[in-house]
């Protein structure tokens, strides 16, 4: 197994040729519609199996036809329960490892664990990208101040928005002018942007430590984007949250919430925090590394509310935190990157 | 690799023989220590190697003697830097597999990446423990409520007594009655008892769920004593500390604190946090998954005070809480049990 580092550049070799699985479960695909959406140059073409009549909009081309076209890399660009190579996925697999591709995974399972993958990896000299595994060499969190800034994407829960505003501001700011970077925590933004660390997936030891190594010392005027995971009030992921908000020593936090969500994803038993109380914690947790920590702004996801309730309660924030609440996917991050 | 429940009785079968290493390190031997003064019943003998001379007054014996005593386990009862088997270790372990013992460690690397200590426990059929590996088959937490009582000790920093002072609470708990058991979170507590989970070495998703799985619904007046790990102030292990605090439902959370420390362990630059600042801290976080939680008492280590500097800072520490303060080491545990 390929040993990773998490600041290493170009983990993942574009193109990419997208692979939406066999079946029509238009759910499993969001990493494909996140890579296509986020990193469109890196993506040559798109392939559903079986009988899947799922689309992305990219050109549809035969294994064959995208390493014709250059493609460097198959994505395996979903998820299943289980998280496991489904049998009907392996033939598409082997033709793309036959026709020279790497291949990448952010599935639990390894893809080395499927022999006759794992035997025509060898054969024909292509690397097996599982992005959930391999962060062997990390080194425990030390918090001492490395120099550059940075901005961390926090949440009332998982799946409120977090990658999606990192984005969002990462690419604002480099309209702007900024020397920013995305820096990818999660199984989707790595494939989006070919590097990165899924957090979750490392020794507990090594959470803060693997943050550390992600954003390293850089210079005075950079921006390092980071992506957030899961919530300091949620009871499954809070241990990744805060290993995450130390290593960042993030000079400023992005506070990101659902509108409307009646309780933390998947567990109905537990309330979605005030937003008021989730702030002062990240930013008290926070300034164990980074006393001068500030709130930058607050993304509400509105996808659940009218445009004109969306809108409201926006301004309603603005005024309460008196700090630009914005959702990317219907204002982009415009006002967020202005106030910096 | 066995894999191992988190809850599983008599992982490590007693009784032990305990491997003091080849060194004249004392520091190294810290596990060995903690095993015989917690669970002497468990220890048959010990065995320092090569030109070490180092004891902790159990009998001597050699592999050989101490199997013939029935021995059922060699356990490499130290540490070392980067927590790997030296080399001078070999022949005594690969002795103790021929005469038919497991084999249990605490560090870091496997012992069946060993070629020839791998061969031998297939030849003689006996198991390898790895206590920090293997927790492969865990869930994510949920924070359900469970039945039955726990109390967590939560710290400052690392290394500052959590261990002791839970070992310390179940023993007193007994004596007077209580139906309590010690739960194991790190590998000296695993190998005192024979069971746990090493928590800060589950993939980081895993922490709180571990933790659930430790301690299950129980009798209404049954308490388990949970061993904490870190601080919520430590920048590289917080994230530990927090899923811990939530895996544990604590009702009950002892703050343990080394009077007189300086920094962080091993982070020069990182401060010591303010008692009352930590436990603050502890209990808003510990409140997400049981808002009736605690504070039962503090844990004041005053190894590196003088007995009457040591007495007046718990006297102090108890006007200022109102709850008991105590030494285990020191006083023992009888003002806290007493109080619940």
């Amino acid at each position: 197994m390929t040993v990773k580092k998490a600041n290493q550049k170009e983990m993942l070799k574009a193109p990419y040729h997208l692979f939406l699985g066999c079946s029509d479960a238009e759910l499993s695909i969001k990493t494909s519609r996140g890579i296509a959406q986020w990193n469109p140059d890196a993506c040559i073409g798109e392939i559903a199996g079986g009988k899947s009549t799922l689309s992305i909009g990219l050109p549809k081309l035969s294994v064959k036809e995208a390493a014709e076209a250059g493609a460097k890399t198959f994505v395996i660009g979903l998820a299943n329960a289980g998280g496991f190579v489904n049998p009907e996925w392996e033939p598409y697999i082997l033709q793309a490892i036959e026709a020279g591709m790497d291949i990448a995974s952010g599935l639990h399972r390894r893809l080395d664990e499927i022999a006759s993958i794992k035997t025509a990896a060898e054969k024909y000299g292509v690397t097996l990208h599982d992005v959930r595994h391999g962060y062997t060499d990390l080194k425990t969190g030390n918090g001492v101040k490395r120099t550059g800034k940075r901005i961390l994407s926090v949440g009332t829960d998982c799946s409120v928005g977090k990658m999606f505003t990192t984005l969002a501001i990462a690419e604002e700011m480099k309209k702007q002018g900024f020397d920013a970077d995305f820096k990818a925590t999660g199984q989707t933004g790595v494939m989006i942007v070919g590097s990165g660390i899924c957090i979750d997936a490392v020794v507990a030891d090594f959470i803060s430590g693997g943050i550390e190594e992600l954003s390293p010392d850089n210079a005075a005027d950079h921006w390092d984007i980071i992506e957030g995971q899961g919530s300091l009030f949620n009871p499954a992921f809070a241990g990744v949250s805060l290993g995450l908000l130390h290593g960042s020593q993030a000079d400023i936090i992005v506070m990101c919430h659902e509108a409307n969500r009646e309780h933390i994803k998947g567990l109905p038993h537990m309330a979605v925090p005030d937003i008021e109380d989730c702030i002062n914690l990240n930013l008290k947790c926070a300034s164990l590394t980074n006393p001068d920590v500030k709130l930058g702004g607050i993304s509400l996801n509105c996808r659940n509310l009218s445009a004109g309730e969306g809108a409201r309660q926006r301004a309603e924030l603005e005024a309460k935190f008196g700090v630009p609440c914005f959702d990317p996917m219907i204002t982009g991050a415009k006002s967020f990157v202005e106030a910096l």
